[in-house]
């Protein structure tokens, strides 16, 4: 059986590096007697480069070839990386891919026509990069009723927290850190506005709830407004601010998912995953809490997911894993303002002894927060839990109050 | 396809219980058009259980019926529960097994006889309780040489050890809470002399590197020796102690594989791995290091992975998963004194000042270590690095030292 890869980038040279690497015990885990990379897809050239005689540049070529059963597909964006592995999975070629866009939007799609082809889709390193989470959630946790996910989705903006937590750094100096050391791009919008958490979080909804999420259907916040300020007063509420993606199951035809950043108490494990480190938090029936860590991106880690997808599909070439979801269903994600939450809020006010006295009032109770070196004028607290959208309203009842923050507070 | 349950006890009964709970999801799952329980086997009747109808005392009945195809073991212990296991897959039945001292001991025996009859021999609840690990390891890993794995395997030490740590309670006091919680036996000794621990590095040594671990190979300590001086200490150097199982590749044909209490950083994922909770660290060479983490015992817990393998057999009942360990061999686990490692020694002496510049003089260099409230003559320190044997004669080199606690310190 033959291999081709599509998008020699990255991910896309990690996947042949690993795969020579380790070829020998993958051809022998695949139960195939041979399974050989025939074909690499770009449009560039790479001369001098050791696969330098497997490039082509017309991805007719992957299609029209019977030999290329399993293919590929590392060249992220909706398109053409849609078209081509559409025209892969209609050629009855499995198809492995890394691109949480193309899952995110399409992914509904390409699962039911990877059916109709009775071949496979895989897609493990879209999610959490090489950490194993797709599998495990459809085989190992499948006795389980999932009722919610929460992870720690992009690497980016946990860099960025992290250097503001531990090394008081502002935000606008950890993100040029990133950037200086190859973890955020020079344009890093879809990273610290949440989108590619967003998207993830997505894939993660879809399969564990099986109806087909798509990313503009959920409420995702970013973190660029998080301050030092902030993070002081998360740490002495007890905890970590991080950037989170959840869902969770309402009923059979509802679910809520969200991205935003949010206070994490420190015992949580997922309030100890630092630096571009991801960690998924799934909670399910009969298995209570588990937490699955790793690298979510980088060549190798996201290689090695990719190449373990390969692996799978070749050992599934007579028939077609049972994996997917289903259609998209109106109104199945319900607003975040109707989640039970709690909610850190931060304010300025002269009078700010009195405008506690009030909030305290409006919410019944409150806990009021405290940092070193706070302005005079600084109030900070936590709002006991409740809905989202009530405790908006109330904040919004109270009068002098004009929140500079406001940041959702989890119980995990 | 039916499904009989040998051992109705804890993890039996919740197997039953989830069963049952989640079974129109289970059966969808499956790809099995009708997946029933049949049998639960014990020998005690359970008048008034709501599947007492389905209780027989004789093994024979389920091994002579063709109908079942799938067989649960959650007996526990070696015999007879590897005798009937034997039988259910002579007999061409798929297994399932909870039971680590089954799988650590008679594991690749079980698992060529499965093989031969073209059956499936599992075990995920065997090691982590409902933490997927095997799955995880021999698939989503796959494309990985797996260098090494580290875990927290053991709930009920993890147990004593925190409430030493959190709570400054002595070990006796914290077995004896164990104990009324129900995490520990009235006899604790397989838990905190380290032999449950030990069955599960056996179970992912096997998997991870290819050839059978039995458990008198692997060096062995418990807790038991563990003092609330040593804890502090631990908190003094920048950790905690846990009972570590660990097992790490030499080359083809040596590994190391060691149980034993050790000073964990606490920047390391498993230094935060609290309470009952189990946590295994897997280090490949693709992926770099990822953590699973979760509930590594109960009845629940450990029923999810029963259920998740036997919705694998029943996907997996036309074919054999390609899944298991090859024969031991001799000389294969290499003596944990040519392991690398750094100790760390505590010890009492009148002239201590001179007793660590002795020591130091010795090593080169070493960490010492204080905690509040020492005695005058007690000092403590951290050898450098370097294999465990010739760290060991230096000790024993060193006159007027007679170590009271020497613990291994590792460098995740």
């Amino acid at each position: 059986m033959y291999v081709a890869i599509m998008g020699y980038g990255v991910v896309g040279s990690g996947v042949a590096e690993l795969f020579m690497k380790n070829h020998e015990s993958i051809v022998s885990k695949s139960t195939q007697s041979k399974l050989e990379l025939k074909y690499i897809l770009d449009i560039r050239d790479f001369k001098g480069d050791p696969y330098e005689d497997k490039i082509v540049n017309d991805v007719n070529i992957i299609i029209n070839d019977p030999e290329v059963g399993i293919v590929v597909e590392t060249m992220g964006g909706l398109h053409p990386a849609y078209e081509f592995v559409s025209s892969c999975l209609e050629a009855g070629k499995s198809v492995v891919s890394s691109n949480k866009e193309l899952v995110a939007v399409k992914g509904r799609e390409l699962l039911a026509l990877a059916e109709k082809k009775n071949v496979n889709f895989l897609f493990e390193a879209s999610v959490g990069g090489g950490i194993p989470i797709i599998r495990p959630i459809s085989q190992c946790l499948a006795a389980n009723e999932i009722e919610e996910v929460a992870g720690i989705l992009n690497g980016t903006t946990n860099f960025i927290l992290t250097k503001m937590i531990s090394d008081g750094m502002s935000f606008e100096a950890a993100l040029k850190l990133a950037q200086e050391n190859g973890y955020a791009e020079r344009n890093p919008a879809a990273d610290v506005e949440g989108t590619d958490a967003c998207r993830k979080i997505c894939i993660l909804a879809s399969l564990c709830f099986g109806k087909h999420v798509y990313p503009d259907s959920v409420h995702t916040e970013g973190i660029t407004a998080i301050t030092l300020a902030d993070v002081e007063y998360a740490r002495s509420w007890g905890g970590v601010i991080k950037l989170i993606a959840c869902t969770k199951r309402i009923d059979e035809n509802h679910i809520y998912a969200m991205v935003s950043p949010a206070f994490v108490s420190k015992h949580c494990q997922l309030a100890g995953v630092d630096d571009v480190f991801n960690a998924i938090l799934v909670r399910g029936d009969a298995i209570g809490d588990v937490v699955f860590y790793g690298r979510g991106a980088g060549k190798l880690p996201t290689a090695s997911a990719v190449v373990a997808d390969i692996i799978d599909c070749a050992k599934h070439s007579a028939r077609k894993k049972v994996f997917g979801w289903g259609d998209a269903v109106p109104d199945y994600v319900v607003s975040h303002l109707e989640n039970e939450t709690a909610l850190y809020v931060r304010a300025f006010s002269e009078a700010s002894d009195k405008l506690l006295g009030r909030c305290a009032a409006v919410f019944g109770k409150i806990e009021t927060l405290a940092r070193e070196g706070a302005p005079d004028d600084e109030i900070a607290f936590v709002t006991p839990r409740g809905k989202e959208g009530e405790l908006r309203e109330k904040l919004a009842s109270i009068a002098g109050l004009e929140p500079a923050s406001v940041i959702r507070v989890t119980d995990y």
